[in-house]
């Protein structure tokens, strides 16, 4: 008969009465042997039953042996999985391999300080960098998915193309033309897994390991900086002022400038325009270019904007990335880089090596979201609540901390930060807070050199009603 | 008033009777000035009214205002869009970016090589690596997807683990410990966008650059090559045999061995026990380490398998790696690897670098298809249905081209290879079967160096009922 699993659970014919014996043993031998290990978990009785053509019966009662002898162990609630046996021949690395000769140096040092997530459930969550996904219209997105999928399931298998699907880019320029005033066309975007793929993707094409400087603010977005930093580049921070990124300040030799022009994260302020024009004047005489991140861009509570880069950029050195993280949600992993069409092909060439393409129905179903005016609308809405949450946490730090801090960054995006006056640490300050379950962010954590000492108050998940009574306690650390 | 969108639509109050003027009027110099590119697809005029708050008459009005002055052009079933102005300023590149100075070179060579598309909608479609998914149950799928975003709706925004969504790990393990027979647990499992991002990852925390020799058959899969070579490695291709990769002619300095042992890419053959043991026992005296690429091992026609190298590894040598693009569909973008402890906080941070992490409803709706036993199922019914197909093309080569082509590769998976004898030239053959609509590719497209002069068969897309007829039209070329 077909061997139903590769684990080689072969059972003599129904009607044989030896099944529960083979099965039985079977099972006990795959244990022994390590080819089950410890801690995995078995399927349930009735999917066994179906798989293998056993009575569930006869797959319970194999289960309730394997129970008895040791060798399952039975965790309730969440099933039935394989025992560590004592006598077993543990898996001995004799000849375990020397990890620090086999992994790349770079990585090593990366893998301690890369991934810390950060706790969530607090009870007043000040968090930066998180949208409010509870007005998000998910009923519309769930249809757009399911039609996405239902079209999928009548086209024959195929891989997408590297660049993303064409509809999405189509999408995609027309918002970002209508939304953030970036001319472009679907030929000059190129589709990625977030913002952070597009920072990979440009670090992989932009960067000669060892010989590229990269300039980027200070303070700024480590995961950013990580990936240029991965690739090899030679990573410096510039200051930033209430103007934004300190032009002036730039390495000569720097050929990647990373910026965060219409909200600087995390301080908050808009580079001035002055410092736009004196940024791309800088690329083109030292034939550098330009990364301008434009995380939660759509979101700015009042005045005109200033042009983006990529608007004012005539020669080709901007790429535009922008993310469907904030006005969506993180977990989507889907964003973009407007492109100038010199890196075009190297784009797409990095995009295909590193997973060739994003999920096809779901950058269909995105496609179909913002043709159909989801998006604008979604983001409309949200400006609205965050305006109003923004406007909120400052009223309440007027009331509670006036004279204290110093409120940093322009009407716009997610977040403001808070310069500290005196004696005050915001190191400690946010730890008491963690304490009392507040959670907020001191600076420090976003910049690798002379931190500003101040918190960043994230108001995307802040819950209105709660604003007041969380900046309230907060204040007090705050005298 | 807000501004509605960036681009600068401010509109004077209802009923001041100047609204259509003023949108005409700005949305001309918008084009005029270029923020509005030219080939932009403007929104429906029914979403830009609800935008605005204008009637649709409003939206209507100017479009034809501007469509009738040429700044607008119709297409046909497609929208409206920017029409290119002759006499607006182009943007002058003046100060272009220098490409060759900016882009790493390496990128520059890729782009030329990479994503070559290759042409679908054969009459007969004897392409590899593309699985059926007419048979997949997509109504299941669209429903485990709902529930996984209907979940994911109640849940407040959060960016997920880079090692994977812990649901989906659990049921990975569970899945190749049981179909496999890997013995493995959650914690060893990396979830990855496909197998070519666990190439990518691999690649990149293995590779130390211009230092790392790394071993692939020849001929085997050049995105896995692709993936290497961009991280720096020295690819080193290593001869297969009937026996699979012949072992004995690895390079003493190969850091890293890429292999696929249970069905070899593109020959199809198996690697036999005795090069598996010499393989893992080459790895221990050389201090390498191997990738084990199963790309289609859950369809096997016959025997018993051998064990999986990951079984036989007693060291922590053995990446394992796999995808559900063959199980299930390659849109899905879901892989993983199964790797060793001492590599797994390096992975990780590579992850976090790439893109953080997969779309996490679609790992938790992958987690609840497998868990609830669908993979499983499908699996066995693809099998089946892979198998009769691989025994129709069998026959109707034995009764068409007999004694002319041996046909090479075990019972398994989506394709097996043809080699040719004699005269016969596989390049002009897959050139003259184009012509004819049939899709066949030569083996050479495979390899970098020495080419068997031979025939890639896949029949993963073949329509089982024109099989016959295709393989005796193709046979008339194997003359």
């Amino acid at each position: 008969m077909e061997p139903l699993f590769e684990l080689g659970l072969d059972l003599p014919p129904r009607g044989s009465g030896d099944r529960l014996k083979s099965l039985h043993r079977q099972l006990r031998e795959a244990i022994r042997s390590g080819r089950l290990a410890a801690g995995t978990r078995l399927p349930a009785t009735r999917t066994l039953a179906r798989l293998l053509g056993v009575s569930r019966n006869t797959a319970l009662a194999a289960y309730d042996l394997l129970l008895s002898e040791g060798y399952l162990q039975a965790r309730h609630g969440s099933g039935t999985f394989v025992a560590t046996l004592r006598t077993a021949a543990q898996p001995s690395p004799r000849h375990a391999p020397a990890a620090d000769r086999l992994l790349h140096p770079l990585w090593q040092q990366m893998a301690g300080t890369l991934h810390a997530p950060r706790p969530a459930d607090w009870r007043f969550d000040f968090r930066v960098g998180l949208p409010d996904v509870r007005p998000f219209p998910f009923d519309v997105w769930r249809r757009l998915n399911s039609r996405a999928r239902r079209e999928a399931a009548r086209r024959p298998a195929e891989y997408g193309a590297p660049q993303g699907d064409a509809s999405l880019r189509a999408a995609i320029a027309a918002h970002v033309s209508f939304a953030r005033a970036v001319a472009c066309t679907a030929d000059d975007v190129i589709v990625t897994a977030g913002a952070q793929q597009a920072f990979d993707l440009l670090a992989r094409v932009l960067v000669q390991p060892g010989r590229s400087t990269v300039a980027f603010e200070e303070p700024g977005y480590p995961p950013a900086r990580a990936a240029f930093t991965a690739a090899g580049a030679n990573a410096v921070g510039v200051p930033v002022d209430a103007e934004g990124l300190m032009v002036q300040a730039l390495p000569a030799d720097a050929r990647v400038v990373m910026v965060t022009p219409s909200h600087q994260f995390p301080l908050g302020v808009t580079l001035s325009a002055r410092r736009r024009a004196a940024l791309l004047d800088h690329a083109r005489r030292r034939d550098a270019v330009v990364i301008e991140d434009d995380y939660d861009g759509e979101f700015r509570f009042g005045g005109r904007p200033l042009d983006a880069l990529r608007t004012l950029d005539a020669d080709g050195r901007v790429f535009y990335v922008g993310t469907f993280s904030k006005s969506l949600f993180p977990g989507l992993r889907l964003g973009f880089v407007v492109a100038p069409a010199w890196a075009r092909p190297a784009l797409r060439a990095a995009r295909q090596c590193a997973d060739w393409h994003s999920s096809l129905p779901t950058q269909r179903a995105l496609a179909a979201f913002i043709a159909e005016g989801h998006l604008a609308r979604h983001v409309r809405r949200m400006r609205r609540l965050y305006a109003e949450r923004r406007e909120a946490v400052l009223q309440a730090l007027q009331r509670h901390a006036e004279g204290r801090v110093t409120t940093v960054g322009e009407p716009a995006g997610l977040h403001l930060s808070l310069a500290l006056h005196g004696r005050l640490r915001a190191e400690s300050i946010a730890q008491r807070a963690a304490a009392e379950g507040i959670g907020v962010e001191p600076l420090a954590r976003y910049a690798h050199a002379s931190p500003l000492n101040g918190l960043v108050l994230g108001y995307g998940l802040a819950d209105p009603r709660q604003i007041e009574a969380g900046i309230r306690q907060l204040s007090q650390w705050l005298r």
